[in-house]
């Protein structure tokens, strides 16, 4: 067949030419990892790829009747998520070549619509934030992001047309934005999470890193058995929670600019903006999320503490550390808040379609140390609402800038629904 | 040391005496181990221990000096819960065998305060209602309860001090007042879960299983690092919420008994009580969280059931396929049904100490092929509340009957306290 660039069409794309016949599983797979050869020796996004064994299932899949939605379809699984087939190593010495029993909840659920799980992607260590190799996709001296590093960078340089992420903090969204993808999470707990190793389980959530928000909805409408979300009429008239946050004063120029230009923008297609403050004690979210986070690792990874500490970084130590010592009391303070700012947020959503706000501090920062801070992107986690980064914008150094939709806990389909009007009207940084 | 039945006194007693000097860890476990092998050919409580192991492992404190506050107690550990040094096997031919790579965290944080986990718990299958070979200590033609059969069973049994469970339904609870022990599960998630095989992880709350509301007590100061809960004065005016629920006429005399007979000492003991009658739509709490379980097991055991059906029982095959063609709307009002009922409990909460409702239908019924009905417990672990069984009465067939106490989330040690108080004042049911 002569399509071209099978690796470059989105998911949504692909399952329907991979069903309709106009391609086959195996052409698809073969473009992606034409894709990883020629350019993950630079990125750095794969924690592990067997070619014989997708390859094979590939044909077995072109062999055999359509049995799902996702047909042939590849798809990325970060590396803390369990799968049967191929090692799950969380980014740490101590789980090389650690094979898990049974795939995730999310991967089987996949593989029975008829995906191809590719490969691993580069995790920081334990989903926090420790990095692993990867590098940006669009300029390999700064940060893809982190934690789920791998799945923004295969996604963005079109190794894979979707990939799953986790997020504790900002752990998809800020790769996702780095990277100049979009990246979903949903609200809290939407996507199972069983088979993923848990960093702080009230606050882990399962997204999804796409290049479309179709891509984000089809899979979701799978794993969740729902139908797709609305299309809406480009002239649709939005009304838009216009929210800086009081991280505001710490955003660069580009989010600024990303900001503001896509209120004028979308001003200009009859959006009408209210502008939300938040409440003052939301300041403390994120110093929340820190205590909630460190103090549920340490109880996750107690084992590893008492057993593999010398394997650990010095990064995740100290975490563990902070949160064995620190008291219930601290921690319950913190949850409490966390629910209380919970029930506060309603209200908001009872005036607008979605609450727009920046997605990061700018642009990825140069260096590979760090993956970037996650406050943007956390003080939207802890609440458990549903946020997407949509790639709509770009910084000094022609590195993407992403803005931020935030919605209604469990109206996730109302979100994605405006999240593709956005970016029908935006458009994507690089066109 | 002339101390006897070491194996009969509680986890709080046993820990002091250990790190006091007066017997030493090995005593105690070769205590336990006597019982078992004189009991387990008909009580059927344990999945598996390694004997060599253990008594090495007591040997090993018993030489060194005392490592925390549970210093040699043992401790059982169902057998849905990871350990490194033994199988998990998920009362399941699937996990024959399995080992999980590290311990969960409520292991490793037990086994970090000292504590020796003597074995694994006999499990129904992966916890759900599909029961193990666990008979009822008091009479094994009766069932034990589940899915924490083998938990309820050997502390009641005098086999091990304490033991954790899972309750999804009522899988903590129920187990104990058929067993006669103190089953406590705490405000939903409040014991992390990493290393649980889930059942439906938006109810699955890991509880313990005592034989003195102290040792439930101490378990969780030392998994929260919190203070003991406060002990009450033995004069202290209790302000008690009556609540028979909606599911009384399904109650038998024996637990109509309980609860009445409970009311009137208490009252005795100046006690205030205030009737309380739950929003008609609590009537739907019971459905919805069938309808919860189905869902999210259909996903946990996606793997499973696409490639292991045939080791599967009838019974579970039948809820995963219930809940792989449920749709998401069904799923989500069930969600939304629990969560607004979250909300409407509180109310209760603010005029009473705690809520006194029944624990179980009556006592355990006749015969091993069901572990009884969840309804009683089930209504309450859907909303996220601490609730804690008493074995304080009995019925026509010299089995136990609990009394269920409730309290409101995130304030179990305020419920810990006054359960106390009412075990105090109504005394055991064997005393």
């Amino acid at each position: 067949m002569a399509l071209k660039n099978l690796n470059k069409i989105s998911l949504t794309e692909v399952a329907k030419i991979i069903s309709g016949g106009e391609c086959s599983a195996e052409e698809v797979l073969v473009a992606c990892l034409s894709r990883i050869e020629e350019r993950d020796e630079t990125v750095k996004a794969w924690a592990h790829i067997d070619k014989e064994l997708i390859l094979n299932y590939a044909q077995t899949l072109d062999s055999g009747p359509v049995i799902g939605p996702l047909h042939g379809v590849p798809i990325g699984v970060k590396d803390v998520l369990n799968t049967a087939d191929m090692p799950t190593q969380m980014g740490s010495p101590i789980y090389r070549g650690y094979k898990a029993k049974t795939d995730a909840a999310c991967v089987a659920i996949l593989r029975a619509a008829g995906a191809i799980i590719l490969g691993k992607t580069v995790t920081c260590e334990f989903a926090g934030s420790f990095p692993g190799a990867t590098t940006n996709p669009h300029n390999s001296n700064y940060t893809p992001g982190g934690s789920s590093s791998g799945s923004g960078a295969a996604v963005a340089d079109f190794m894979v047309p979707a990939a799953f992420g986790t997020q504790t903090g900002g752990s998809v969204l800020r790769p996702a934005a780095f990277c100049g993808t979009v990246g979903y999470k949903p609200s809290y707990n939407m996507i199972n999470r069983a088979g993923l190793m848990f960093a702080a389980e009230n606050l882990d959530t399962i997204g999804i890193l796409t290049r479309t928000v179709d891509d984000a909805d089809l899979l979701m409408s799978v794993l969740l058995k729902r139908p797709l979300s609305k299309t809406l009429p480009r002239k649709a008239i939005a009304t838009i929670g216009l929210c800086r946050t009081h991280l505001w004063e710490m955003a660069s120029d580009e989010t600024i600019f990303a900001v503001n230009d896509s209120v004028e923008r979308l001003k200009a297609k009859n959006a009408r903006f209210i502008e939300i403050t938040l409440p003052p004690s939301f300041q403390h979210l994120n110093d929340a999320r820190n205590i909630i986070n460190d103090f549920e690792r340490s109880r996750v990874m107690a084992d590893h503490w008492y057993n593999d500490r010398e394997l650990l970084s010095e990064n995740i130590q100290g975490q563990l550390e902070r949160g064995l010592s620190m008291s219930y009391k601290t921690y319950k303070k913190a949850l409490n808040l966390a629910q209380k700012s919970r029930h506060e947020i309603k209200g908001i959503f009872d005036q607008v379609d979605f609450v727009l706000a920046p997605s990061t501090h700018g642009e990825a920062p140069f260096g590979l140390d760090s993956t970037g801070d996650p406050k943007f992107q956390g003080l939207w986690t802890i609440l458990h609402v549903p946020t997407i980064t949509l790639p709509t914008h770009s910084g000094p150094n022609n590195l993407p800038v992403g803005i931020q939709l935030i919605g209604y806990n469990h109206r996730d389909e109302h979100l994605l629904s405006w999240a593709r009007w956005v970016l029908e009207n935006l458009g994507s940084w690089q066109n």
